[in-house]
Protein backbone atom coordinates (compact mmCIF):
# COMPACT_ATOMS: atom_id res chain seq x y z
CA UNK A 1 0.00 0.00 0.00
CA UNK A 2 1.25 3.48 -1.15
CA UNK A 3 0.87 6.55 1.19
CA UNK A 4 -0.97 9.11 -1.08
CA UNK A 5 0.00 11.98 0.66
CA UNK A 6 3.14 13.46 1.82
CA UNK A 7 1.75 14.16 5.27
CA UNK A 8 -0.36 10.24 5.82
CA UNK A 9 2.00 9.79 8.82
CA UNK A 10 1.76 13.26 10.56
CA UNK A 11 -1.87 13.68 9.96
CA UNK A 12 -2.55 12.93 13.90
CA UNK A 13 -0.09 15.36 14.97
CA UNK A 14 -1.03 18.06 12.08
CA UNK A 15 -4.89 17.45 12.94
CA UNK A 16 -3.70 18.41 16.76
CA UNK A 17 -2.14 21.16 16.37
CA UNK A 18 -4.82 22.41 14.06
CA UNK A 19 -7.62 22.01 16.92
CA UNK A 20 -5.45 23.82 19.07
CA UNK A 21 -5.05 26.69 16.82
CA UNK A 22 -8.85 27.05 16.56
CA UNK A 23 -9.12 26.96 20.22
CA UNK A 24 -6.63 29.47 20.31
CA UNK A 25 -8.78 31.83 17.51
CA UNK A 26 -11.16 31.13 20.18
CA UNK A 27 -10.10 32.57 23.39
CA UNK A 28 -8.63 35.44 20.66
CA UNK A 29 -12.18 36.06 20.03
CA UNK A 30 -13.06 35.85 24.21
CA UNK A 31 -10.54 38.51 25.04
CA UNK A 32 -11.61 41.05 22.75
CA UNK A 33 -15.50 40.21 23.74
CA UNK A 34 -13.97 41.00 27.51
CA UNK A 35 -12.17 44.25 26.30
CA UNK A 36 -8.91 43.23 26.92
CA UNK A 37 -5.85 45.15 26.22
CA UNK A 38 -5.36 45.62 22.72
CA UNK A 39 -1.43 44.67 22.88
CA UNK A 40 -2.25 41.63 24.95
CA UNK A 41 -4.53 40.66 21.91
CA UNK A 42 -2.08 41.31 19.60
CA UNK A 43 0.82 38.59 21.10
CA UNK A 44 -2.13 36.17 21.43
CA UNK A 45 -3.11 37.18 17.55
CA UNK A 46 0.38 36.48 17.00
CA UNK A 47 0.90 32.71 18.89
CA UNK A 48 -1.92 31.42 16.48
CA UNK A 49 0.14 32.62 13.61
CA UNK A 50 3.18 30.68 14.93
CA UNK A 51 1.73 27.75 15.16
CA UNK A 52 -0.21 27.92 12.35
CA UNK A 53 3.15 28.59 10.65
CA UNK A 54 4.36 25.42 12.01
CA UNK A 55 1.86 23.50 10.58
CA UNK A 56 2.27 24.79 7.27
CA UNK A 57 6.32 24.50 7.31
CA UNK A 58 5.80 20.84 8.91
CA UNK A 59 3.21 20.13 5.59
CA UNK A 60 5.87 21.76 3.28
CA UNK A 61 8.21 19.38 4.80
CA UNK A 62 6.11 16.36 4.15
CA UNK A 63 5.35 17.36 0.80
CA UNK A 64 8.95 18.13 -0.17
CA UNK A 65 10.46 15.05 1.19
CA UNK A 66 7.44 12.91 -0.78
CA UNK A 67 8.59 15.02 -3.82
CA UNK A 68 12.16 14.45 -3.62
CA UNK A 69 11.91 10.60 -2.46
CA UNK A 70 9.10 9.75 -5.32
CA UNK A 71 10.37 8.73 -8.72
CA UNK A 72 7.58 9.11 -10.66
CA UNK A 73 7.65 12.58 -9.73
CA UNK A 74 11.61 12.80 -10.23
CA UNK A 75 11.48 11.45 -13.85
CA UNK A 76 8.17 12.86 -15.30
CA UNK A 77 7.66 15.85 -14.05
CA UNK A 78 10.82 17.45 -11.52
CA UNK A 79 10.24 21.05 -12.95
CA UNK A 80 5.93 21.38 -12.16
CA UNK A 81 6.64 20.20 -8.93
CA UNK A 82 9.31 22.58 -7.90
CA UNK A 83 7.46 25.41 -8.98
CA UNK A 84 4.58 24.25 -7.46
CA UNK A 85 5.93 24.31 -4.31
CA UNK A 86 7.85 27.31 -4.16
CA UNK A 87 4.80 29.21 -5.88
CA UNK A 88 3.15 28.25 -2.34
CA UNK A 89 6.45 29.06 -1.06
CA UNK A 90 6.08 32.83 -2.55
CA UNK A 91 2.24 32.90 -1.39
CA UNK A 92 3.43 32.61 2.37
CA UNK A 93 6.28 35.03 2.56
CA UNK A 94 4.62 37.60 0.21
CA UNK A 95 1.14 37.28 1.94
CA UNK B 1 -18.57 58.41 29.05
CA UNK B 2 -15.37 57.43 27.86
CA UNK B 3 -14.56 53.98 25.73
CA UNK B 4 -12.01 52.28 27.40
CA UNK B 5 -10.59 50.57 24.65
CA UNK B 6 -9.36 51.31 21.16
CA UNK B 7 -11.23 48.77 19.30
CA UNK B 8 -14.87 49.32 21.36
CA UNK B 9 -16.34 50.36 18.37
CA UNK B 10 -14.58 47.87 16.07
CA UNK B 11 -15.19 45.36 18.56
CA UNK B 12 -18.54 43.73 16.47
CA UNK B 13 -16.63 43.58 13.25
CA UNK B 14 -13.35 41.92 14.69
CA UNK B 15 -15.63 39.71 16.46
CA UNK B 16 -17.24 38.73 13.43
CA UNK B 17 -13.21 38.25 11.57
CA UNK B 18 -12.21 36.15 14.60
CA UNK B 19 -15.62 33.44 13.78
CA UNK B 20 -15.07 33.51 10.78
CA UNK B 21 -11.53 32.58 10.61
CA UNK B 22 -12.16 30.10 13.51
CA UNK B 23 -14.11 28.03 10.76
CA UNK B 24 -11.37 28.61 8.68
CA UNK B 25 -8.98 26.57 10.82
CA UNK B 26 -11.36 24.05 11.13
CA UNK B 27 -12.27 23.80 7.08
CA UNK B 28 -8.41 23.20 6.84
CA UNK B 29 -8.43 20.28 9.41
CA UNK B 30 -11.26 19.28 7.42
CA UNK B 31 -8.80 19.01 4.61
CA UNK B 32 -6.34 17.15 6.00
CA UNK B 33 -8.67 14.59 7.83
CA UNK B 34 -9.96 13.84 4.02
CA UNK B 35 -6.34 14.19 2.72
CA UNK B 36 -6.61 16.79 0.28
CA UNK B 37 -3.28 17.97 -1.51
CA UNK B 38 -0.84 19.74 0.55
CA UNK B 39 -0.47 22.47 -1.78
CA UNK B 40 -4.63 23.56 -1.26
CA UNK B 41 -4.10 22.57 2.23
CA UNK B 42 -1.60 25.33 2.41
CA UNK B 43 -3.44 27.79 0.23
CA UNK B 44 -5.81 27.47 2.99
CA UNK B 45 -3.61 28.14 5.95
CA UNK B 46 -2.39 31.11 4.12
CA UNK B 47 -6.38 32.39 3.85
CA UNK B 48 -6.52 32.16 7.67
CA UNK B 49 -3.17 33.74 8.27
CA UNK B 50 -4.14 37.04 5.75
CA UNK B 51 -8.19 36.96 7.89
CA UNK B 52 -5.76 37.17 11.07
CA UNK B 53 -3.17 39.63 9.79
CA UNK B 54 -6.15 42.26 9.09
CA UNK B 55 -7.82 41.25 12.52
CA UNK B 56 -3.98 42.27 13.96
CA UNK B 57 -4.11 45.54 11.41
CA UNK B 58 -7.44 46.64 12.50
CA UNK B 59 -6.65 46.49 16.46
CA UNK B 60 -3.57 48.25 15.95
CA UNK B 61 -5.25 50.79 13.77
CA UNK B 62 -7.58 51.36 16.68
CA UNK B 63 -4.93 51.40 19.09
CA UNK B 64 -2.40 54.03 17.42
CA UNK B 65 -5.48 56.07 17.05
CA UNK B 66 -6.51 55.86 20.39
CA UNK B 67 -2.85 56.51 21.51
CA UNK B 68 -2.66 59.81 19.36
CA UNK B 69 -6.09 61.25 19.97
CA UNK B 70 -5.77 60.87 23.79
CA UNK B 71 -4.58 63.68 25.99
CA UNK B 72 -3.64 61.47 28.85
CA UNK B 73 -1.52 58.98 27.07
CA UNK B 74 -0.27 62.49 24.97
CA UNK B 75 1.21 64.13 28.21
CA UNK B 76 2.28 61.06 30.48
CA UNK B 77 3.84 58.35 28.53
CA UNK B 78 4.10 58.92 25.00
CA UNK B 79 7.59 56.99 24.63
CA UNK B 80 6.47 53.78 26.70
CA UNK B 81 3.16 53.27 24.38
CA UNK B 82 5.33 53.80 21.28
CA UNK B 83 7.84 51.42 22.47
CA UNK B 84 4.54 49.19 23.20
CA UNK B 85 3.30 49.44 19.91
CA UNK B 86 6.59 49.07 18.21
CA UNK B 87 7.46 46.09 20.29
CA UNK B 88 4.08 44.87 19.30
CA UNK B 89 4.90 45.26 15.52
CA UNK B 90 8.33 43.73 15.81
CA UNK B 91 7.11 40.72 17.18
CA UNK B 92 4.51 40.21 14.35
CA UNK B 93 7.37 40.79 11.77
CA UNK B 94 9.48 38.36 13.27
CA UNK B 95 7.09 35.78 14.00
CA UNK C 1 14.88 74.96 16.97
CA UNK C 2 12.79 71.86 16.52
CA UNK C 3 13.79 68.23 15.03
CA UNK C 4 11.61 68.04 11.93
CA UNK C 5 11.89 64.44 12.19
CA UNK C 6 11.28 61.31 14.00
CA UNK C 7 14.76 59.64 13.33
CA UNK C 8 16.98 63.02 13.54
CA UNK C 9 18.64 61.71 17.00
CA UNK C 10 18.93 58.56 15.77
CA UNK C 11 20.35 59.53 11.98
CA UNK C 12 23.95 58.25 13.02
CA UNK C 13 23.43 54.84 13.92
CA UNK C 14 20.64 54.19 11.07
CA UNK C 15 23.03 55.36 8.41
CA UNK C 16 25.48 52.92 10.00
CA UNK C 17 23.08 50.02 9.65
CA UNK C 18 22.12 50.84 6.46
CA UNK C 19 25.95 51.04 5.09
CA UNK C 20 26.34 47.83 6.68
CA UNK C 21 23.60 46.24 4.84
CA UNK C 22 24.52 47.43 1.67
CA UNK C 23 27.88 45.93 2.36
CA UNK C 24 25.74 42.55 3.20
CA UNK C 25 24.39 42.98 -0.11
CA UNK C 26 27.51 43.32 -2.28
CA UNK C 27 28.92 40.17 -0.28
CA UNK C 28 25.81 38.42 -1.34
CA UNK C 29 26.58 38.97 -4.93
CA UNK C 30 29.97 38.14 -4.33
CA UNK C 31 28.42 34.70 -3.01
CA UNK C 32 26.55 33.71 -5.72
CA UNK C 33 29.48 34.78 -8.42
CA UNK C 34 31.62 32.21 -6.90
CA UNK C 35 28.86 30.05 -7.07
CA UNK C 36 28.10 29.35 -3.20
CA UNK C 37 26.23 26.39 -1.90
CA UNK C 38 22.08 28.05 -2.87
CA UNK C 39 21.27 27.35 1.04
CA UNK C 40 24.30 29.40 2.17
CA UNK C 41 23.23 32.44 -0.09
CA UNK C 42 19.94 32.26 1.25
CA UNK C 43 21.21 32.21 5.12
CA UNK C 44 23.31 35.60 4.13
CA UNK C 45 19.96 37.33 2.36
CA UNK C 46 18.08 36.35 5.44
CA UNK C 47 20.70 38.33 7.16
CA UNK C 48 20.46 41.64 5.43
CA UNK C 49 16.52 41.27 5.49
CA UNK C 50 17.07 41.00 9.37
CA UNK C 51 18.96 44.08 9.39
CA UNK C 52 17.08 45.91 7.12
CA UNK C 53 14.17 44.89 9.40
CA UNK C 54 15.76 46.40 12.14
CA UNK C 55 16.19 49.52 10.35
CA UNK C 56 12.51 49.90 9.58
CA UNK C 57 11.39 49.07 13.19
CA UNK C 58 13.87 52.02 14.65
CA UNK C 59 12.47 54.65 12.15
CA UNK C 60 8.88 53.59 13.06
CA UNK C 61 9.84 53.66 16.32
CA UNK C 62 10.87 56.98 16.38
CA UNK C 63 7.99 58.20 13.78
CA UNK C 64 5.21 56.71 16.57
CA UNK C 65 7.57 58.42 19.41
CA UNK C 66 7.35 61.67 17.49
CA UNK C 67 3.48 61.08 16.78
CA UNK C 68 2.67 60.81 20.29
CA UNK C 69 4.63 63.23 22.08
CA UNK C 70 3.71 66.10 19.37
CA UNK C 71 1.20 68.70 20.53
CA UNK C 72 0.37 69.35 16.83
CA UNK C 73 -0.35 66.03 15.64
CA UNK C 74 -2.11 65.26 18.52
CA UNK C 75 -5.01 67.86 18.54
CA UNK C 76 -5.07 67.96 14.45
CA UNK C 77 -4.72 64.80 12.32
CA UNK C 78 -4.54 61.93 15.01
CA UNK C 79 -6.69 59.75 12.91
CA UNK C 80 -4.72 61.05 9.64
CA UNK C 81 -1.29 59.80 11.28
CA UNK C 82 -2.17 56.31 12.89
CA UNK C 83 -3.57 55.48 9.89
CA UNK C 84 -0.88 56.54 7.61
CA UNK C 85 1.16 54.38 10.56
CA UNK C 86 -0.62 51.39 10.18
CA UNK C 87 -0.76 51.41 6.53
CA UNK C 88 2.99 51.14 6.25
CA UNK C 89 3.19 48.58 8.69
CA UNK C 90 0.13 46.47 6.58
CA UNK C 91 2.68 47.13 3.86
CA UNK C 92 5.57 45.64 5.83
CA UNK C 93 3.85 42.28 6.90
CA UNK C 94 2.29 41.74 3.51
CA UNK C 95 5.14 42.21 1.44
CA UNK D 1 29.50 19.12 -17.81
CA UNK D 2 27.45 19.22 -15.25
CA UNK D 3 25.87 22.41 -13.79
CA UNK D 4 26.98 21.77 -10.12
CA UNK D 5 24.76 24.56 -8.59
CA UNK D 6 21.09 25.24 -8.96
CA UNK D 7 21.79 28.95 -9.53
CA UNK D 8 24.22 28.27 -12.53
CA UNK D 9 21.23 29.22 -15.23
CA UNK D 10 19.92 31.78 -13.54
CA UNK D 11 23.63 33.54 -12.42
CA UNK D 12 23.58 37.03 -14.31
CA UNK D 13 19.87 37.84 -13.42
CA UNK D 14 20.87 36.64 -9.98
CA UNK D 15 23.26 39.18 -9.92
CA UNK D 16 21.72 41.83 -11.52
CA UNK D 17 19.30 41.79 -9.64
CA UNK D 18 21.53 41.88 -6.62
CA UNK D 19 23.26 44.98 -8.07
CA UNK D 20 20.09 47.21 -8.15
CA UNK D 21 19.26 45.78 -4.48
CA UNK D 22 22.50 47.22 -3.31
CA UNK D 23 21.54 50.50 -5.19
CA UNK D 24 18.35 51.03 -3.62
CA UNK D 25 20.00 50.41 0.30
CA UNK D 26 22.54 53.12 -0.86
CA UNK D 27 19.18 55.24 -2.02
CA UNK D 28 17.32 54.83 1.44
CA UNK D 29 20.54 55.71 2.90
CA UNK D 30 20.88 58.80 0.83
CA UNK D 31 16.50 59.88 2.18
CA UNK D 32 17.61 59.01 5.48
CA UNK D 33 20.59 61.96 5.35
CA UNK D 34 18.46 64.10 3.48
CA UNK D 35 15.54 63.67 6.16
CA UNK D 36 13.47 62.37 4.37
CA UNK D 37 9.62 61.82 5.93
CA UNK D 38 10.47 58.29 7.50
CA UNK D 39 6.76 56.87 5.66
CA UNK D 40 8.54 57.47 2.22
CA UNK D 41 11.76 56.17 3.56
CA UNK D 42 9.91 52.65 5.01
CA UNK D 43 8.16 52.54 1.34
CA UNK D 44 11.11 52.17 0.18
CA UNK D 45 13.26 49.67 2.60
CA UNK D 46 9.84 48.40 2.23
CA UNK D 47 10.98 48.03 -1.93
CA UNK D 48 14.62 46.66 -1.11
CA UNK D 49 12.69 43.61 1.12
CA UNK D 50 10.67 42.77 -1.80
CA UNK D 51 13.31 42.81 -4.37
CA UNK D 52 15.63 41.13 -2.03
CA UNK D 53 12.38 38.14 -1.31
CA UNK D 54 12.23 37.84 -5.23
CA UNK D 55 16.00 37.12 -5.27
CA UNK D 56 15.70 34.37 -2.41
CA UNK D 57 12.76 32.71 -4.21
CA UNK D 58 14.66 32.37 -7.48
CA UNK D 59 17.48 30.51 -5.77
CA UNK D 60 14.85 28.40 -3.84
CA UNK D 61 13.25 27.42 -6.76
CA UNK D 62 16.54 26.63 -8.87
CA UNK D 63 17.52 24.45 -5.87
CA UNK D 64 13.92 23.04 -5.37
CA UNK D 65 14.27 21.99 -9.75
CA UNK D 66 17.96 20.97 -8.86
CA UNK D 67 17.31 18.63 -6.61
CA UNK D 68 14.35 17.07 -8.02
CA UNK D 69 15.80 16.67 -11.40
CA UNK D 70 18.76 15.01 -9.85
CA UNK D 71 19.55 11.17 -9.67
CA UNK D 72 22.30 11.55 -6.76
CA UNK D 73 19.73 13.81 -4.72
CA UNK D 74 16.96 11.39 -5.38
CA UNK D 75 18.23 7.67 -4.48
CA UNK D 76 20.57 9.09 -1.82
CA UNK D 77 19.40 11.93 0.40
CA UNK D 78 16.07 12.80 0.09
CA UNK D 79 15.33 13.52 3.18
CA UNK D 80 17.93 15.48 4.31
CA UNK D 81 17.53 17.75 1.37
CA UNK D 82 13.87 18.50 1.96
CA UNK D 83 14.45 19.30 6.10
CA UNK D 84 17.59 21.67 4.42
CA UNK D 85 15.21 23.19 2.06
CA UNK D 86 12.34 23.38 4.63
CA UNK D 87 14.44 25.11 7.19
CA UNK D 88 15.70 27.67 5.10
CA UNK D 89 11.95 28.83 4.00
CA UNK D 90 11.22 28.27 8.30
CA UNK D 91 14.12 30.88 8.45
CA UNK D 92 13.09 33.31 6.17
CA UNK D 93 9.39 32.79 7.58
CA UNK D 94 10.26 33.68 11.25
CA UNK D 95 12.81 36.03 10.27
Amino acid sequence: MTTKYGYADNKEQVLKRLSRAEGQVRGVARMVDEDKYCIDVLTQINAVQAALDKVALELLRDHARHCLANDEVHSHNSGDKADELIDAIGRMLSR
